[in-house]
């Protein structure tokens, strides 16, 4: 960069030339080490929303990879997982072993670009979100395209919430998603509100992917920086919406109504995420409308975290625990647990 | 980026095509517009710290293109403000004319690299940052190089606090600062501390210069796509330090020690702000640290914000107002104001 400098033009286009960042050295070894490891989705999704077995074959592929490298892990994760039926939606629920028994509970809503990590997959994650959470988690199956577009996965990710508060206290209550599951999970906030429904304990939104016209600025300037979201997901986001527009709060919350019966929310990012600005513009819109929301922003931390073995996701874990002790009500033993 | 795709190696280095970044559509026009305008800084620094004729040169050359812009607004603006010698530094006192009176006040340290917007420019600053504070507001006018290198300006800044605190309760009064001003609000805190003094209440950190080696990431990733600092200051950080150690933590308070004796500190950044990584690593290491920090990263903002009146300037002013608001004593009408 020093050489070939940046121009701006009166319209406000930055043209850059060619150039090679190099890797961090503001970030841990374990970060560092993610960073120069390719990872391992393919992008090459159908671009064409009516491509069902294409998109099928895809998603079963980028599925079963995934399985294969994390079932082995779930066998050594200190937490039980039970499958379940809730309102008609299956759901995994995870419970960490060594934990004491909490009141508190975390509804967990899975990422994946809103087409994959179903299934088996969600199995994984109830294990792993309660141990990140340190707490019991429900984590949904919900439905997905191509079969189950939009309003499908958020129809049960609501039937879920509504058969959980008849057991939990809302005040016990977290809901939690990491990328399109951030997405899932501030929907669900905004619809349980305007349904009438109690609003939970606190949010906790990861790399959100609350946009889903994708208009954020790092979008543009994170594209290729990030090495997990290369470049915007809009076919996913089409084939997702089902012909629903995509500006819509349920679709994209980031804009929704905030100004009554939103709860307190975390929202994380990296400053090398494709999502960054989902989260910033996230956090604005909160605190625009004074709610408490806390912004986390990571050094060089790419869409997803750093694998999870970092100091770094360490970190993020426990400042959703302390989030989580200080929205959630008076915690008991409980002999539910 | 759509067709040419970024690459990755095994060591991490990404390489980027040239590309064209468009003006984000997910802020206000005025900061639109702000994005389009060519940002009237030089950034022909000379390279040797010794070309101690040059320096001034291109120093006197720079701020006295910033004044002949900025003077004319100052009398428009509704405060007044008087030079004081406290302690035997310059100082320029701003008061807002329209406010109440508070107990509250700000020292303010001026940003520009550790070279620039001294004298002269200071007496704008105190009007604007009485105005942004919105309480009195203390613009130290330190002394600069090529005289007068490290420790000279913090010297000043530490002997107008150690002035202030005979006055007002450190409980009323919040240390603030932009870019290097920044730095220098947070090595204060830290030198403070270590000789003994009381901690202001709070200190508000925007964009701030924290760390001179330039470790952090964004001043790769954000190169060029900052249209206000386009590319690091090493040069002048050299030139500040004088020949002592960059990571020394009154020189990149980044490194400094938050274990004890630190205030509650709010954080500003923009997403395309090449100080964004500064900012996302002072905050995560004061939260390391159990400290109360708050952390406001807004979209596609470059360094030092939106000019000023942009709506998404006015929000970072509520925010800074609600920060001290919350960790300044009881505000009283003082006969004092």
């Amino acid at each position: 960069m020093s050489e070939a400098l940046a121009s701006v033009d009166s319209a406000g286009n930055v043209t850059l030339p060619e150039r090679t960042i190099p890797p961090p050295r503001s970030i841990s070894a374990e970060a560092r080490r993610y960073l120069s490891t390719p990872f391992p989705i393919s992008e090459e999704w159908p671009t064409d929303p009516r491509a069902t077995a294409a998109w099928k074959r895809q998603i079963a592929a980028v599925d079963a990879g995934f399985l294969a490298q994390q079932e082995p892990m779930l066998r050594m994760l200190p937490a039980r997982v039970e499958r379940q039926t809730m309102n008609g939606v299956p759901v995994y629920v995870g419970t960490p072993t060594g934990a004491h028994a909490r009141e508190r509970a975390a509804l967990y809503l899975h990422g994946g670009g809103m087409i994959v990590f179903g299934g088996e997959l969600v199995r994984v994650q109830a294990a792993t979100s309660a141990l990140q959470l340190d707490c019991r988690s429900y984590a949904v199956d919900y439905r997905m395209p191509p079969d189950h577009p939009y309003p499908a996965a958020l129809d049960d990710c609501l039937a879920v919430y509504r058969r959980i508060i008849e057991t939990h206290a809302p005040s016990e209550l977290v809901v939690a998603g990491s990328s399109a599951g951030g997405n899932l999970a501030a929907a669900l906030a905004l619809r349980a509100r305007d349904e009438g429904l109690p609003a939970p304990a606190a949010l906790l939104l990861l790399t959100p992917e609350v946009d889903l016209t994708e208009s954020g600025d790092t979008f543009q300037t994170n594209a290729g920086i990030d090495i997990v979201l290369k470049q915007g997901l809009m076919s996913l986001n089409l084939l997702y919406a089902g012909g629903h527009d995509l500006s819509h709060p349920y679709l994209s919350p980031l804009f929704g109504d905030f100004t009554r019966g939103f709860p307190p929310t975390l929202i994380q990012a990296g400053t090398r995420d494709l999502f960054l600005s989902n989260a910033v513009r996230m956090h604005r819109a909160l605190r625009r409308c004074g709610l408490e929301a806390e912004l986390h922003v990571f050094e060089a931390m790419p869409h997803g975290g750093f694998g999870g073995s970092a100091p770094e996701d360490a970190e993020l874990r426990a400042e959703l625990t302390r989030f989580m002790n200080k929205h959630c009500g008076t915690e008991h033993r409980s002999s539910r647990g």
